[in-house]
Parts: structure tokens; sequence; C-alpha cells
């Protein structure tokens, strides 16, 4: 067995509910300090960071991930105890093994390997772990890019660990992510007794013809980076449970993913002139999760598209696609930004897993790019 | 203070609250057996119902109402408390007051009066009273009705004493009711995560114009006995909480009343065409409450209006408005069917309250009624 499949294991024996992170930083903070790397603990009320380093001077190359997992669900149905590992032929089982131990795991070995090959590496490699991505992110890595700007701390290129891939390692790198962007809306009608509507305003009809148009609403083509940008209703409530009650409000949650084609506030301002013009009487908020980011063809694609070729000859696509990751913190102050991990298929499912072989694949890939890049 | 007042009062100090009866019916049958009356008690589950004859033979008329009340609500906003009736000028303030422990004295005080002078009146008086009006409805006059209709019994006149005025009393019976119809529908997506709508179907977007297109259907535009029919929705839910989840399913509950000029079968095939002409995959059920009913310018309606302009000079209105009451389970029968009760602008409310001096005009009225029918 590997000693990525080893260390993987070990932290997927951690039971890092998120924001826990029950002691994983540390087991990876042991294996940096014995590469040379100087760990730094950054505790924000209940999220444990690592910040570590290697080198000095640029480029500044950044190894991010997360320690946390989602939680298990029904334990009952999975094959195995989710924090107990269990290697079967080529197939790791666990909580974690694709979302993101296992590349947690060939970073830090990729990372051992490399620097013993290469003590006098160009520029700096640092980590740059957090124990919750999974959660709210208030603390997380959100926090640490604060400190390090305080710190006057310039990150070149960081490549985040999440499982990219989607049929075998490598076939897919997302070099960017749609901005994200919640809203709550409130309709205020008048409530009453469904024998007496003319005293009443229901406003779940009100509503109606409001969600017909923004569900069909083209709120633009995308283009040649990001998808069209979609609007979702994620949740709907009304009523009072009584049968015989027009209810008084109506509230409506939902999720914007959009591409770099609009604005946040282009898309607020459409969804208020949709609601004007059915002349409703509303409460309405956003909540701007992220902004979306692109990382186009530099040194930093380039070296981990070469890495991937080197490693087993595959072409990557270059994909925006999916739910959002720590990369939009990281973005906005100029990075470089890539994501590549193992396939996401079974991630925050029931028997979550990832292959042997992809893991010691993606040790191979970390390590071509260090070489392709610090060398 | 008058007989009707005081029986009342002794009424509202029952805690009859749905379904329970508390012995209010044992005081207006005691009442009924010095008058004459044979009382039966027909006790259906937790529900208790009176049924008390007088007389023999055709026509029966019958006084029909219930002895339960609503819930209180909270007390502490009570002026005085509410099984404690209190006098206060021309106001009674207690729960039952108007729904319609008034009406129960004052139905009882009126055949005291009347058989007192016309011990050998035509026909035969009964009262049919549950407990068990203001809550499911199974176990109350539903079920004595299929009771009398086993032992051939069939009525020819009701007077329900539901609280049928609006400002004063007499000024409007109701001589008809609208159906009523509840649905219950459920809408099937696909559920899915916001990030990958193409992999999803969102239920509330299929869903939307649907609701849109049947809150502004116009099913027919009544007649003159009937206001048009009208569709609410009463209850809308959907999602499950978390705002990066496209829900699985979306449920919706409304509610037809609905007049003469439709069925419910039509109602029913009108709202299915709607759904499949958008072409949705649902679940659809209907729970039909009710029939309209009308008794149209007959004997009763004749004997009420002449009694009400005996006594106060009043001509009423005429409606079929508002709510259903247990009328829908008599006149189905062939029954006539006629609603007159106090003032109704508190039923069911904090202080809930009558006028005195209506409830002793009204005691004059249902008399004269007698008087008019059966002298
Ligand atoms: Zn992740
Ligand atoms: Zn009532």
């Amino acid at each position: 067995m590997s000693k990525t499949i080893e260390l993987t294991k070990e932290l997927i024996s951690r039971q890092s509910v998120t924001p826990e992170d029950c002691g994983c930083q540390a087991i990876m903070a042991e294996h940096l300090s014995q590469a040379g790397f100087i760990n730094e603990t950054l505790q924000i009320e209940e999220v444990t960071n690592l910040w570590s380093l290697r080198g000095q001077g640029s480029p500044l190359f950044v190894f991010a991930g997360h320690t946390d997992v989602v939680p298990v669900g029904d334990v009952s149905k999975w094959n195995s105890h989710p924090f107990d590992p269990v290697v079967d032929g080529d197939v790791l089982t666990g909580r974690g093994a694709a979302d993101m131990k296992g590349s947690l795991a060939a970073m830090v070995v990729a990372v051992e390997r490399f620097v013993a090959k290469h003590p006098e590496h160009k520029g700096t490699i640092a980590f740059l772990i957090t124990s919750d991505e999974e959660g709210d992110a208030h603390h997380g890595t959100k926090a640490v890019m604060d400190i390090l700007s305080d710190r006057g701390i310039k990150i070149d290129w960081a490549l985040v660990g999440e499982p990219s891939s989607t049929e075998r390692v490598g076939d897919v790198i997302k070099n960017g992510r749609r901005g994200s962007m919640l809203g709550r809306l409130v309709i205020h009608g008048i409530q009453g007794h469904v024998a007496y509507p003319h005293l009443a305003k229901n406003p779940v009809h009100m509503v109606a013809p409001v969600l017909a148009e923004l569900s069909t609403e083209v709120w633009d083509e995308g283009n040649d980076y990001f998808p069209a940008t979609s609007f979702q209703v994620s949740n709907f409530n009304s009523g009072t449970g009584a049968s015989n009650v027009i209810p008084g409000t109506a509230e409506v949650q939902f999720s914007f993913r959009f591409s770099t084609e609009v604005t946040p506030e282009q898309l607020q301002s459409r969804v208020r002139d949709i609601l004007d013009r059915h002349a409703l009487e509303y409460e309405l908020t956003f909540d701007l999760k992220g902004e979306p980011f692109l990382t186009d063809k530099g040194a930093l694609v380039a070296a981990a598209v070469q890495a991937i070729k080197q490693v087993n000859g595959e072409e990557p696509v270059l994909s925006t696609a999916g739910g959002t990751s720590d990369g939009r913190f990281i973005a906005p102050t100029g990075a470089q930004v890539l994501e590549l991990g193992p396939v996401n298929r079974t991630i925050h499912q029931i028997n979550e897993c990832v292959s042997v072989r992809d893991l010691d694949l993606l040790t191979d890939m970390y390590e071509q790019i260090l070489i392709n890049l610090l060398a």
C-alpha cells in the first residue's frame, strides 16, 4: 500500500465532520515539518486552519484544501463504517475519501518526494488547509486570506484539491467557478377565510405568475468559459396548515449560479423589475456567496495540463461547472486558481469512495506540477 | 333578565370546546321534556347528539344547531373569562354567545312559549343538536341524518340557528350555501443540486404557471342565488430547507367554494385539463365537503321573512355567502333549510359577544315562525 493510501486512511479515521478538524491538520503538519515546512495553526473560533510554508520569495505556490467532511447520513446504509476506511481491490471507501482527504494525502506525499529531490526549489510552497469548507466557511479560507492580506502575502498559484474529475483522475480540471447568490422573497397578501376571498389577497396567487416568469427568464447565454446563468427556487412556503385559511404571506428562497456575463447587481435589479411589473408588496434580500472567477490559460493551467499528460497521457477538459469551492476566496486577490482532484461521482453520498490507483496517479500529477513550476 | 339570556349564560358556562357537549344538551333536554318533548341522546363515539320530538305526523319542523364552540385562543386577551358570561348593558360576552348558544336558548324559550299557547300544534316539532359542528363533523348532524334516514324520517323544514345576521338580527337569512371541495396536488420533479440544474426538474418552476392559470380561471359567473365559484390556494410547501437543493416535490392544497352553476366533477376535470396541458407528473385528490344547496321561496322562507317583519319590521336579505354549515347535511334529503341567528361579527374571535336585545328579538322571531307554520 502506497504512502498516499496509508495517509488517506489515517485522515479518514478522524471523524472530522464540519467544522471539526479532529487532529487531521496535526498529522499533515507533522509530515510537512519533517519536509522542512514552518507550520502555523490559525484557530478562528471553532475552525482550525493550517498555514504552512517552505522556501522563500516568489513565486508562491499554495496547495489549498479542507480536512472537514459532510455528515455521514444513515450509517446503517454504509457497507462499512464511514470512519473505518476499507480498501477492496482498487476501491477505498470512507467519508472524505474523495472529498478531499485523498487529495490532502496526495499533496503531502507529492511534496515530500519533490523536496527530497529538489531541496533548493524555486520560490515558496505553502499549504492553506481549513476545517470549514463544507459548513458556513466564514472562519476558514476566507478568514485566512484576510490574515494573509494583512501580512502583505500575495499568492501566485493556488492548486485546490477538490474532486474535479468525472471518469478518470485528471479528465477534468476546474479553472474557474460560477458566482453564487441566494435570494429570499416574502410576498405580503392579506390573510382571510376561503369563504370570503374578496376580503383577502392570496400571496400564492400573486407570486405564481412572477415565478413562472423568473423560472423561464434567460439571464444570459453563458460564454466560452461559463454555462448560462441559472435561477432555481429552493424553498417555497405559504399557508397556516388549515384548509380554510387564505395565507397572509408567501416565502420563496432561490439561488442564482451565474456566469461572468452578468453582475450580481444586474441580476438583483432584473428580479426587482419583474416583481415591480406585477405590482406586488414584497420584501427581497440577497446574499452574495461568491463572485464568478476564471483562471485563463497561464503558467498554472499550462503546468497542470502538461503534468496530467506526462503522468497518464490524458488531455484534461477545462471546466467551470459544478458547485462553489474555496477557490472563490483566493481568486479575487489575483491568484491563478486551479482545481484538480479525484473523481467526484460519490462525494457527499453514502459509501463515498475513490480509486486507489487514481490517488497514486494524483500524487504523481501534483509532484509533476511542482516539478514543472518550481524545479 | 329574560329567560333566553339566563339560559344562554347557563350554556356558555359549560366549557364545551368541540367536540365536547359538557352537559349543554342535558340542560336543553330538561326544558324540552317539561314542554312535552321526547328526548333521545345519540352518542356517536366522542360526539353527543340530541334528537328531541313533540307532536305527531307531518309537517316535521326541526330546530338544528350545535352546543360545541371553537377554542378560546389566548384567554389573557379576553376582557372577561370566555366561559364566565358577562352582561354589560346590551352586550353579552362569552365563547359561544353568538355561535350559537344564544340561538339554542332562543329556540328553547320560543318553543316553551309556543307550546304553552298551542299545545295541540300541527305536525311535529323537533330539535337536532350536535356537539360536533366546529370540528370534523363526521359524527354529528351527518351521522344523525343517516340514522333518521334509516328510520324513514323525512324533515320538511329545518331552521338552523347559525349567526346569519350582519348588523341587526334578522337583516340576513341564509337560504343556501355554496358547495365546498378541497384539493391536494403533489407535483413530482427530480431533486438535485442547484449547481447541476440540468440533472434536476424543479417542481416549483413547473407548477408556477399552472397556479397562475388556476388562480385567474373564471369557473363560472355565479347566478341570482350564488356568488361566482372561487378557487383559493390554502397551503404551498416545497423544499428541504437547504439553500442549495432543488426540491423533488411541491405540495399544494386548495379550496373551492362553488355555486350551482358547476358540478364538483366539472371542477375536477377542469383542474385536470389545466394540469395535463402543462404536461406535469402529478397526483391530485379531491375531498368534497358539501354540495351547494338552495332553499327557494317556499313555505319556510315565507314564514321566516314574514316573522322577521312582524317582530321588528325588517325586510331580510336572502344570502348564500359565507362558510359552510350543517345545513349541507340536511338539505340533500329534500328538506327546506334556512339559517337565522344573531349577528356574526365576533364569532370565532376573542371577546365573542351578542346583543341581549337581539337574542330576545330572535326568540320572538323563532316563536313567530312556529306560529306562522304550525299554529
Ligand atoms: Zn470539498
Ligand atoms: Zn356555528
